[in-house]
Order: C-alpha cells, then sequence, then structure tokens
C-alpha cells in the first residue's frame, strides 16, 4: 500500500502558529501520513484565487492523496464543511465554492457533509475549523476511514460562478485570474477556445486595459526585452510576460481586468 | 515504533541557506527523521514572539515529536543551550526564555546544557549555531539518545517575563502579543480572566489604543463589515478582527501595546 | 538502502501552483521519495545567486541526495537541461551555471545531458520545464535509474564567471554576493584569502561603498549596538552585520557592489 499523502493548501501564511497546529493535529491521529506543502501564501481570504491554484495542481498527484483546503472567510458561520472524492483523489474543505474548479473538471464521484462528530475534534471551534473539523477529516481518511463515514451526502454544494471564456463577433472575452510571483498575467483564456477563434487563420491580438499586444510567442525567453508579449502558459491558458521582469508591473493590471483577444 | 518527527521553528527566513542546512544536518545524521516545518518566519531576533507561537502549537504534536526552536539573538555568545522534556515532548533551543510558554504551561520534567560535544558538530562556529549544535542535538534524540546523555542538568534556565493579564477594579489589563497574517490583533486576554471580570453580568468593553470596542462575537463573519469587533480566537485569547480585512491597519496597532477589558 | 531525498532549490516562490505541481511530478513517479523543500524565495532569474545558495547547503546532506535546482531564466530556450553526480550527490538543473559553485569546489564525477525522453514527461513544454523534465529526471533517479540512462555525456556545460577574491598590492578585492534575511552582507572574502593578507600581522579594514569598518569581530553580539561590524559568517567568508539589525539597510549596500579589504 502506498504511503498515505495529505497535501495542504491554506490562506494562513507562515509566520502564525496556523500550519504548525494543522500538521500536529493530522499527525496526532495518523503518525504514518506524509505532509506536503502545497501553498500557504494564497491571497486571504479570496476562495475563486485559491480554486484557480488548486485546480492547476491537484492532477498531477498520485492516486489516493488527500487534500486539505482551507481557505474560509466563513469559518464559524453556517458554511459546511465537505469531504469529495473525485478520481482517485479526496478533498476536505468548506463548502465555499473552492473545489469548483476540481469539480468541473473531474465530476465528482461523492461529496459528504463533515456531519460524523467523532472525526472531529472534541470540541469545534467557531474560529478554526481548520484545526478542529477539516484537518482530523484529512487525516483519518489518510488512515482508511471511508468518505461517507464523515457525513451524509450532499448534492447542494456550492459552486462558484469561475467567469469562462465568452465568445463575441470575431472576439473572445476573458479575464485575469492570476497574477504570478514573476508578474506573469494569467487569463482564463484557454488554448482550444483561443484556437477555435482563428480556425487557423490570421494572427491574434490580445487587448489587456490599455495595452494591445500583437505578439504571441512561445516561452518567455522569445520576449524581446522591455516588451511585454503573450503566450500559453503552464496550465495552457494564456498570459502576458515580460522577460525577466514583471508584466503585471509593467501594465497595471489586477485579477479581474477583463481581456479581450481578437484576430488583426 | 512511531516514526521520528524533528519539528523546526526558527528566523531563518526561507530564502537563505539557513533551513536547508538546518535540515542537511539533521537528515546526516538521522536519515529516518521526519522534518515538520513549523514556521521559518518568525519576526527576527523577537525570542518572547516566538515563545508565544510555540506555545500555541506544540500540544498538537504527538508524543515523541522533538522541536528544534532556533531564534537566536545571542548566537556566539555566553548565552548557554539546552535541551528540554516536557510531558512526552521534547525541545532543543537557545537558553534565552524562548521555552517560557511552554514551560509555564507544562512545566519540564527534566532540562540539560548542551555540554557534550559529542552531539554537536566537530566544530562548533560562533555564528551558526543552529546548524552546529542545536540540530545535531535534536536528531540525536530523534535516534534515540537520552537527553541526559547531551549535557548536564540545568535548573537556572532563563524565563521570560511575558507579561500576564493584570486585574484592577473592574479592570483588566493587558497587552497585544501578536498580530497575525489576517491582521488579526490578539492580546494575552485568556477566556478565563476575562470570565471572570464579569462573572457572568453585564457586557464588556475592549480597549485598544483609543478605540474602543463594545462588541464581542463568536466567529470572525459576525463582524459587520467596516467594523472592528473582538472575540476569543483560536488560542482562547481575546483579539481583535476586522471581516475579511486587517484589524491591525485599521486601528494602527502594534504588538506591545496595552488594552484594557471593563465592564461597559 | 536509505530512503531516498529529492531535495527542491527554485525561484518559484510559495503562492502559486508551481512547487505543488513538482511536488506532485516527482511523488507520482516515486511515492517513496522524501521531499525536502530548501529555498523556494531565491531572487526571480538569478542564477548567480543561486548558484551561491547551492554551494552553501549541498554538503550538509546525507549522500544519495538528488537536488532538482529550478533557476530557468532560458526555460524553452535552446539551453540544455542536466544531470550531475558530484561526489555521493545528484544534481538536476537547467544547464545555465547554477551549479558553478557546487562544480568548483567538488569536480563532478559525471555530466549528462537530459536527452532521453522516457525520463521526461509525454510532452514537455516550452514554459515549465522544472515540471516536464527536471522533476521527472530527478524523480527517476531517486527511484534507482542510472545517471548516465538520463542522457547523453555533456562536457561543455556552462560554468559562471562567480567572481574570486583578487589581491592587489595590501589589499583584497571583492564583492557582495548576498544579502541574507537579516540585513547581512555577505562578501566572497573567504578566510583563508583575508588570512593570506595579513599574515598574522596587523588588523584589517573593510571598505564597502563609503563605509570603511575596522572592527572585526567573532559573533554578532560582539557588535556594538547601532554598529556596523565585519566578521566571518556561516560559510566562512566576510560579512558585514549589525546587532538586531540589518546592515544592508544603514549601509545602502547592494548585491554586486564592491568591498576591499585593507591592513590598516
Amino acid at each position: 500500500m502506498a504511503k498515505p499523502l495529505v497535501a495542504f493548501l491554506t490562506d494562513f501564511g507562515t509566520r502564525d502558529h496556523y500550519v504548525g497546529v494543522l500538521k500536529g493535529v493530522v499527525l496526532s491521529i495518523n503518525p504514518d501520513a506524509t505532509l506536503i506543502d502545497l501553498s500557504h501564501d494564497l491571497p486571504a481570504h479570496d476562495v475563486a484565487y485559491a480554486a484557480h491554484e488548486l485546480t492547476a495542481m491537484y492532477r498531477y498527484f498520485p492516486a489516493g492523496t488527500i487534500f486539505v483546503v482551507v481557505i474560509d472567510p466563513g469559518v464559524g458561520s453556517a458554511r459546511r464543511g465537505l469531504a469529495a472524492e473525485v478520481g482517485e483523489w479526496r478533498f476536505v474543505a468548506p463548502d465555499n465554492g473552492v473545489l469548483t474548479g476540481v469539480f468541473r473538471e473531474t465530476p465528482p464521484k461523492k461529496v459528504v457533509e463533515l456531519t460524523e462528530r467523532r472525526y472531529a475534534r472534541p470540541t469545534v471551534s467557531r474560529t478554526f475549523e481548520g484545526r478542529d473539523r477539516f484537518a482530523p477529516a484529512g487525516a483519518w481518511l489518510s488512515k482508511g476511514v471511508h468518505l461517507s463515514a464523515l457525513g451524509r451526502p450532499l448534492s447542494d454544494f456550492v459552486m462558484l460562478d469561475l467567469p469562462v471564456p465568452r465568445f463575441d463577433i470575431g472576439v473572445l472575452h476573458g479575464v485575469v485570474t492570476r497574477i504570478d510571483r514573476f508578474g506573469n498575467i494569467i487569463t482564463n483564456l484557454d488554448r482550444r477556445s483561443c484556437e477555435k477563434l482563428t480556425e487557423g487563420m490570421g494572427t491574434l491580438r490580445l487587448t489587456v486595459g490599455t495595452r494591445s499586444i500583437g505578439r504571441i510567442v512561445s516561452t518567455y525567453s522569445d520576449i524581446p526585452p522591455g516588451e511585454v508579449a503573450a503566450l500559453f502558459g503552464s496550465t495552457d491558458h494564456l498570459e502576458c510576460s515580460a522577460q525577466a521582469a514583471s508584466a503585471a508591473d509593467q501594465l497595471g493590471v489586477r485579477v479581474g481586468d477583463a481581456v479581450e483577444l481578437s484576430r488583426s
């Protein structure tokens, strides 16, 4: 049997006790769990952003991996907690839509609400359900507990309205979904949608804010120094980049800004 | 036998070689150790801050966990190094008071000074005792060496004068001990002390700087947008928070600032 | 047999999906690999900086450790990928000189170009070779694949011209190679070169920018409050430091600035 992997994705940052506590809780329940830090530095409280990041990662992990996702602006409120089986992976998260991207790509086989008190900590606080509810649920799953033991089936889980590319006559409308560490401006325009626009004819022009980018290249080092160009990045979505510089800073672009792709 | 866990808490940051070196040293001595990153992003040189964070974490870890704590502004000076057995956990740290919170909560069974050269690296530098003394000591403990083999018993270890809540007539005086990633302002006012103040009667008012907060809520999402409220957070201490915003930025509060709780 | 260690050093930062993806790729190929985060917060695109950091770390790791190093401004270009056997360690990296410091210190036994497609992902993108080429190569090495199976021998790998101390009459010229989290200004002046300058006689004076530092101490806590002094730091190179403060901020010094050591 493969060793049980528990992978954490949070917005807790790394300077407080929160991440350490999650790890301790999991290891106290299952000392054999192998812990993986995906990221703890996601933008605070930004469920949509986290949904995008998680979608970009989970498929690379081996079957059996358990993802504990704690981006939870509604902690302590009436929002539910859930566990889901998706392909060969399992997820534990607040029911706030953070799994939307995963579910869209791979419809879940089973989703349950985390109602079974025996798989939570004895006292569930209203300020740190990551510790009291999500980490324990992930740990118990990693120990072999079945998903359906964690609670009752849930079918009306929250799905976010994550923006999808929208076709207009000769134009594809999208938005900036993320800006990465390097300042690359990542859009929701996937390669397939972009290719539909041209149908093999003509060249493309990407408009971001007031800036129009006619150059679509294959990789970062093809961008002339000082310029901004577009390319399909690591998740096969169109992004704007500068060579060894931040395109986001140069263009003054932010997450949520509109982008347009058109034939030129 | 459980696998040996070695958990690191440092102020080394994550962009230099220091953390990598600690990990390499431990694994070279005990390749079977499982390493856990608690945090490396604690405020530089702030022993009291680290003491609070460690206190908030250690109890969640399984018996046998070894904590290697390196917040060490006195590196290379005459300050001693120590190892301690506390409950079922063990700690290795400079003798600068960083274990004060742990020792207050769980009096140590045994404390030794790290005098035994055979459990340090052959040359102990005066600028990186984390590498040369603390990481090796933690690694040897994880390999089964007894605490008492690491050096001679130590009874006059340093204890910090960490501020405790102080009762006055109808008022509880405290301080801000930490500000977390989300901008929550965490005080040293624990729930039990606060409850003593009201004895079940009346409502409470928290004064932070020039701001008076009459609203004590149960969780973050109960706070009206734009307002600041108080609540008992993850360590059961009173904190000031804003919903999806930084209370610390809004109130201009810093660690060490005084707070007051009174009946209103 | 020791468990296989795969240690990551990147400039990916920790708020995007890149690091998570690397980890997933390695674990999907070798679920028994133990993953180590060295740093993901190196300055973006700075190959020389990464070369220094890696040199400061690798020797502390046990024999058999595999280092996956992804600082890769030339991703997707014609620059090659390589794997190297150095002492008892192995390295996977872009062929951009990031291994220069390691190779200088420990000449490689064998270097190969990563040409064998079977040990890369089926499709190698031009924007994320860390995922498609370097992480898989590291994972396969950790599974027991021989270095020479990864590709053809490579002898003309890139070596950076990392600056070495230069002797002039009575003066040793160097540069600032790094500034660490604490603001310590680390130079390329190693202890042996510095000792040659004095040959046991006289005292030394370090000039950094417009500031002349006559005080060479043994450790940080020997520095009087408010002053800047020089000392030999964790890698036995001369550095400028302030006590519990940033020397770099005080002196306005940056990586690449010239320094001079002379007899006073």
